[in-house]
């Protein structure tokens, strides 16, 4: 969450840094700003003899990104800056908590990602010595040290700053003074440098930057880096330099374009049968019924000693870890766990010597997830990433992993990843399924079932009329819940969690079983309940949970196999799915779930893929 | 839920079990019934001869007992009787589908606790021979099987009856050609014998009886009892006599009144003290500063031998179980995980040869948690009960155990019952700790830590006017998310559990960490944020939350430490707990939000003791 961009090159650098805020909008959208430094002939030459240029240029405000384009003239001429979007952490959403924030002398500009925890002390000694202090925020801290730092090397300045923090971070600076350059420095929250014909930037994220170039360097923790148009340096914070690899970017342009959908999230939705294709290429084995993974730098012998296996994740990953389990207590038959990852990491975590770990992040930044990571490395244990973002700090500090090459994924609900991230998992247990109590008929099954699944998942996109008629009947409602049991049970959570997010009306997930003992006092004839009752051994318990919500008038829509018409007679309303395998009914029954959310949303009227108060990829714990 | 009550002998049937269903209201309130036989002496003389006696006396009709009461006439002279007070499950709640139902000739009368799986096919054969149903009860079926089954002896034709039918069941059934006689049978639905001075009943909980006799004997599944004023016969499906030990209730009847308080909830929060002292009493050791539970029936070697903790549990159970896997592994460095009973039991679990399991319900027959331990003792694995009804069947099931010893806890919503299972857990955990790594030092420390808490739970309900008067002003409010983190989690997600459970708003628990991953989206200025905010390592963290939602605008109170400043001044509103041991603050920041749960629903104008929609032990599936 928040994004930053930061420009230097022959362009100008306003409507770049515009450009790369809008694309980072997913990010953090409550408010926006850019600083850009004079950089004409005359204040480049001049600034080694000691004249000063003018002072920076800085035009920030609250809303969108629309708002600041409107204020930003078009013909700035200046061809460096910085921008950033930003998603409230410290300080309500105003004008001056928006960044860049500027020192006292409008000299040094600094956009800032991350939490700092130590700023109350930091801004009471810096008052104490007479800065004042324009924003309530926590990042503004940040240029005061740095102008009191600076000592005619603008790198030198943010290494001594970032010195005394305590926190995250991903921070770039400028300086009036040395105006063709620009600093970055990291911590926890991402930053990126890209390189250009004769420009560079450098971002917190690659979406911003993908329009200009493809070569990126990913800085990691304690980094620092010093860029001008043509060149970058890599350092510590102890100055030795550090030679960084470039990488590629695989991506095209138009997989962070809506392509003639409404929305990302529509969009989103609708890539899913291609993306659990990516996600399954090459990793199904017909010929011994397997599952391959290259990327987990296990070997057979060290896969079999795996006696546990605990996904550490958030929000929807976190779900569909959980789903996970389920598929691979029963093809595996090893006790398996998903644990928050914010709960783990200060649970001082018992770090058992047979246990496997996964950290599953769709940006593969999530400060939650990525700590916890580090906790149970700490403890010697081994975690494997399963991430989308390829060179994301999960991807690269996990002992190995899986990519779950989704493409892209802008909308802050997120969709695609949670049923591309079940893919992976899918594969994974049936790879170790097969090391074990799975016959290679069984084992040939799993791939027939999995490969089935994104052709059954057309079939529900290929006619979205039903959900969407019944999300225009229901969109008014304030409460729902949504009911599952077993390997659907999370898939019910996740339900819930895309149903608060887009359409802010209150849903709850719950065990099916576990409404009576407690939730039913919340039925009435206007709390809905959406069970998901798919053809698998537990369906006659559900439809015995909605007969209890229906002797209690509360309304009963019901997600289940196409035909079965005992579940149709029960309830008030139904929709279907294919028949499938049942470990592969979490996949059928989230993408309605995932429409139906849409659909609500968009007859609420909200801001689908901006959602109130949230912002994609939490960076920040 | 649900109850059911019996009565033979020299009495006047009638007031006996109206008062007996008073006694069990709080198991189910939506209508109730009784139904009596014509025992006059002619009757009784001429039954052998063939002569009949009239029909069965049924009155019965939708409402609460004190509905039923209202049209039952003082003056009615039989001397044998059954009613019920019924929680719907199977049909909406009418006259027709109260209990006790009859045959067509009326000549049967059954009351039932439980869910016949198989009702529709036993319904559709029934119908097809010409049955009528009057009612869409489940429940209904079992007497019209009872009266073909009929041979002469009720016990007999209830014997094949209850052979036919799949599900669970605790029954009693009268027939008007035996009037001075009762038979009952279960099957996963408690039933018990009171045997009085001349006179016996059959009840589904001790509270109905604990009036009239302390001398029981509790029924297993696969039992069945043939009652006369004089005598009863136990026996099982294949008429095999069994010998029953006679039990002895040790309650007294104050303990099931309400004594000066308006609630049974109140009275039992302002219990809580007393309670955990109870929980307490006779375990605390201080000589070796360990724990020591009487009825674990595992010696210390088997204790050494376990490797992993797995807690069984529903409702607020499960969130006492929860909160005692964080004190377990803290204290016995041993991983301890708490499982929903009801999704355990159905996805195939392993069973590890050194986990030991516990099975938390404060009734002892919580149907999901029943069936899950059975699940996981049939795998061979073992399992201790912790309940706090004395003869419950989980208590008699399970492998060993813990008895809480609240007393008997009437109020639908579990107060008393969730802090003393904690002192429970947090015994055995002292326990196993101090075999492991805790030294003498650190175990007195959890001694006097454990000590203090009734005290300090005391200074909490000796002012309970602040939460009173925060609780009018946001008892408008439809939406509260409680909020908390590590071991005060599971406290947020009970306290959210209470809140819907008697005031009816839409409360939600969650990690404080997890709401950025999307919950956030709610927030508005109308939905309040009730934090719990300890003294701990975490307060830190949970203060940055508390910040993100004041960014949003949303309304935040916190639950503190006395005197901690910083969190009163970033919250709106703050009540205060006394300063504790960092594992203590479970039971402190309980009680809060329990009497805040409680004076919500008084400010609302709901009816505490009797919440919408919901039972005291959940004993369906």
């Amino acid at each position: 969450m928040c994004g930053i961009i930061g420009y230097c090159g022959p362009r100008r650098a306003a409507p770049v840094l515009v450009e790369g805020l809008k694309r980072l909008e997913y990010r953090g959208y409550d408010s926006a700003g850019i600083a850009l430094a004079r950089v004409d002939q005359q204040a480049s030459e001049t600034s080694e003899t000691g004249e000063e240029p003018g002072p920076l240029r800085v035009i920030k405000c609250k809303g969108k990104i629309k708002d600041l384009r409107a204020v930003v003239p078009a013909d700035l001429p200046e061809t460096t800056g910085i921008g950033h979007t930003r998603w409230a952490t410290h300080g309500e959403v105003t004008d001056e908590n928006a960044h860049p924030h500027l020192d006292s002398t409008e000299s040094f500009a600094i956009v800032h990602n991350g939490v700092i925890e130590n700023f109350h002390q930091l801004k009471d000694h810096l008052m104490a010595e007479g800065v004042e202090f324009r924003s309530e925020t926590d990042s503004e801290v940040i240029v005061h040290l740095l102008a009191r730092a600076y000592q005619g090397d603008l790198a030198a300045a943010l290494k001594a700053t970032v010195s005394l923090l305590k926190g995250t971070y991903g921070i770039v600076a400028m300086h009036r003074g040395e105006p063709g350059r620009l600093v970055g420095a990291r911590n926890g929250s991402p930053l990126v440098l890209g390189i250009g014909q004769g420009e560079m930037f450098l971002a917190s994220d690659t979406t911003a930057i993908l329009g200009h170039t493809r070569q990126v360097v990913y800085l990691e923790d304690g980094e620092v880096v010093s860029v001008t148009a043509d060149e970058y340096i890599t350092s510590d914070l102890r100055n030795r330099e550090i030679h960084k690899e470039v990488d590629h970017i695989g991506w095209e342009l138009e997989s962070i374009e809506k392509t003639g959908f409404s929305h990302f999230m529509e969009k989103e939705i609708h890539e899913q049968p291609e993306a659990i294709r990516r996600a399954l290429r090459g990793r199904l084995d017909r010929e011994y019924a397997t599952g391959h993974l290259g990327g987990l730098n296990l070997g057979s012998r060290e896969l079999l000693e795996v006696g546990r296996i605990v996904l550490l994740a958030a929000g929807t990953s976190y779900h569909a870890g959980m789903v996970a389990t389920y598929a691979l207590e029963e093809l595996v038959r090893v006790p398996a766990v998903a644990e928050l990852a914010s709960e783990l990491r200060y649970r001082n975590p018992l770090v058992e010597r047979d246990a496997l770990y996964f950290a599953a992040s769709q940006s593969g930044e999530t400060a939650d997830t990525l700590y916890a990571m580090r906790e149970v490395q700490r403890k010697g244990g081994r975690v494997l990433g399963v991430c989308n973002v390829v060179g994301s700090t999960i991807a690269r500090e996990s002992d190995g992993g899986v990519y779950i090459h989704s493409g892209p994924e802008i909308s802050v609900a997120s969709t695609k990843a949670f049923t591309s991230q079940l893919a992976a998992f899918y594969v994974f247990a049936l790879l170790m399924g097969r090391m074990r109590h799975l016959s290679f008929d069984q084992g040939a099954r799993i791939i027939e079932a999995l490969e089935a699944v994104p052709k059954q998942i057309e079939t529900i996109l290929a006619n979205t009329a039903p959900i969407q008629a019944l999300a225009k009947r229901y969109a008014s409602c304030e409460h729902f819940f949504f009911l599952g049991r077993g390997i659907n049970y999370p898939v019910a959570l996740e339900a819930a969690l895309k149903l608060k997010e887009v359409s802010y009306i209150h849903a709850e997930g719950y065990s099916a079983a576990e409404i009576k003992h407690g939730p039913l006092a919340l039925i009435t004839e206007e709390t809905p309940s959406f069970f998901l009752v798919p053809r698998d051994g537990l369906r006659e318990k559900v439809i015995t949970s909605m007969k209890e919500v229906k002797a209690r008038r509360g309304p009963v829509i019901a997600l289940a196999v196409e035909g079965d018409r005992e579940v149709a007679d029960t309830a008030d309303e139904v929709l279907f799915v294919p028949e499938a395998h049942p470990l592969m009914y979490p996949f059928l029954l989230a993408v309605p779930t995932q429409l139906f959310a849409y659909y609500c949303a968009l007859a609420r009227g909200c801001n689908v893929d901006q959602p109130r108060n949230l912002a994609k990829s939490v960076t920040v714990e």
